[in-house]
């Protein structure tokens, strides 16, 4: 049996959609830039496709701009946006708890002499929304805040965080990572006050390489990749056509059965807790770091197995055809404990021993079967403490 | 008949490449950045299409960053490059008829306050070799210039041009635009001395959204899309699998049948321009922009039909299915008159009056004889000098 638990990482391209990026592939291949027919249509096909993005996040299709992927999409908002409008202010703010292409940037911007606030989660990855209306202030010209945590699947308050921002500060801006949460969560950038939003379209079955960000059009941007006048300047290159209308298909799919995905994975995701508390009761080795509240996200589920190391029972499962991923590991590059964490307070040995598991929607109750049988027998194997028993 | 003429642009994919994207789409969808098996066979899949291209241009598997296309690979060459290096020196070297991805960052370099020098080119749009010589010197931390010329096709001397920077400079590194180069040209960076070298995918009958830097292993370069750790830490964002497979396997079918793809394509541009020489016996209109020598490309045709402008000309073709590019017209969205042609000495006039058709390996001597019909034909209706005769 093969299961795929990594949907977090990335999802195998829903068929529909592989169908339309080949038609496109030989119908409507030229540039759209070019001024002939053959490019005019390519154009329409691709406002088609921010028109379907638009419509969900509730926005004008002349405010999406297509990218190569989430992490563009971030560097973008928030080196694009603090570059704009570093002279009406340089303080920033985000959480301890971002994606690297959010965290890093950051960091850099503090380099640069930006002041910074990373902001603590509690020990269920949630910021503390009242310690947050204290510190945003006129200086603040940009707040960043996931909307999904990728490690722990922790969900902040967007709506909420939106409108104490432009309460406290109407021009600080507001960039919400949404790769996590898009086909997952409905969200309208009007209501939730958001400036800039970032979707990654190998998340929800579109093809690898594609991107979005939102733009607030009130809002200026320098762009970070320069050339042709392609969207309006703010994104030069040829436009990848066929993934654009790829993605278009995807988030179409996505957000036309939005509730019924929702609930299947929520289904599946509290089938599994409920068998890990079952098998923990013989072992007590299991801390289940994302629990099954509407404070956590339905399809990313951390688990702590006390006494094994991740890598250890990551590949123990992968001998049995089961993928998962641990603890952070968007890479195998980067060995250091995972911010996100230590950031709800485990220790250094539990993180080192803290899979991820990310359902999606090709996912069965089978499969957990399978991995909760797989489970039980793994665990007194490869327990430090269980095997000394 | 439907004849698409503007390869240069952008190509329809390869049906053989397309098939293999979507095997990958299914069988490796996994993110080669997780540490389980699936994610080690896409990390795999990966470095198999880097070494076919570090096969091509002589470098090691290492040396190759993948990038979302030409215009990343650009910015990024030459934004990372002079970041990494301002303090060593501050003039940078470029010429005139660069494309816009790397034009566009020399003149931001120039506001940042780098000294830049744009070289010109003569009535064939090649560089003064022996002015380049001159003018290169002990500050010149970066040239950059293009291999081949992506309106009128001019083919810079590169290796002459890399061993004359090594020899004044050694320090000094060497960028060379390879966009429309690529499958055209058999290029050898350690004999030409070459540090960064962009391809574009989407120009060979690869996938679009995927390009290729290649970058010397002893040089640094600053990021510009950061976040995890992939690709060393060059390039942040999920690897595009299936994409970047597409590309190792439009690449190795591109220089498999080199000598024999770059024949045709001279062959149909001789006898394009052949056809043309002889329909200008009647109207005395016509001005080839592009020789057929070795100094130009095979597959760029830029041509100008005094007193019909571009855009004229362009629609009254592709009423009759033929689609051909305007002067430069990379984009519909930037009105300029071509820097490429000024260069050239072309008066605004005659610029304005410019076509190119850029040819490729789909394409057949039938269609340039549909062409020269409706050349033939639409002459007489669209000239305003032979409508007044």
């Amino acid at each position: 049996m093969n299961v795929y638990f990594d949907n977090a990482a990335t999802t195998m391209i829903d068929e529909i959609v592989e169908k339309e990026i080949n038609n496109i592939n030989h119908i409507l291949y030229a540039n759209p830039s070019a001024m002939h027919r053959a490019g005019y249509l390519a154009e329409e096909k691709v406002k088609e496709s921010s028109e379907v993005i638009a419509n969900i996040i509730n926005c004008d299709k002349s405010e999406i701009i297509w990218t190569s992927g989430g992490t563009e999409s971030n560097n973008m908002a928030i080196r694009g946006y603090t570059s704009a409008y570093k002279r009406v202010g340089n303080k920033i703010i985000t959480t301890m708890i971002e994606h690297a292409s959010v965290f890093k940037v950051f960091q850099m911007l503090e380099k640069e002499g930006f002041e910074v606030i990373y902001i603590d989660v509690d020990n269920n990855g949630h910021i503390d929304i009242e310690y947050f209306r204290e510190i945003i202030d006129e200086r603040t010209i940009l707040t960043s805040i996931m909307y999904v945590n990728n490690e722990i699947g922790s969900v902040q308050k967007i709506e909420d965080i939106g409108n104490i921002i432009k309460n406290k500060n109407s021009k600080c801006a507001f960039h919400v990572d949404f790769v996590q949460g898009f086909a997952k969560y409905k969200v309208d950038v009007k209501k939730s006050k958001i400036d800039f939003l970032s979707i990654s379209s190998h998340k929800f079955y579109g093809p690898k390489g594609v991107g979005v960000l939102y733009k607030n059009k009130n809002l200026r941007l320098n762009p970070i990749i320069i050339g042709g006048s392609q969207q309006n300047d703010m994104r030069a290159g040829t436009l990848n056509v066929p993934g654009i209308v790829g993605t278009g298909v995807a988030s179409h799919l996505a957000y036309n059965n939005i509730d019924l995905e929702y609930n299947n994975l929520k289904n599946l995701k509290n089938y599994l807790i409920t068998k890990l508390i079952d098998i923990n009761k013989l072992y007590d080795i299991i801390i289940i770091n994302s629990k099954c509240d509407d404070g956590f996200a339905p399809h990313i589920i951390s688990i702590t197995f006390k006494g094994i190391r991740s890598e250890i029972l990551l590949h123990a499962l992968e001998e049995k055809g089961i993928y998962v991923s641990a603890g952070s590991a968007c890479s195998t590059h980067d060995k250091r404990i995972s911010r996100t964490l230590k950031s709800i307070g485990l220790e250094d040995a539990l993180a080192e021993s803290t899979i991820r598991i990310s359902l999606g929607k090709y996912n069965k109750k089978e499969e957990i079967d399978y991995f909760i049988d797989e489970i039980n027998q793994l665990i007194p194997k490869l327990s430090i403490s269980l095997k000394h028993k």
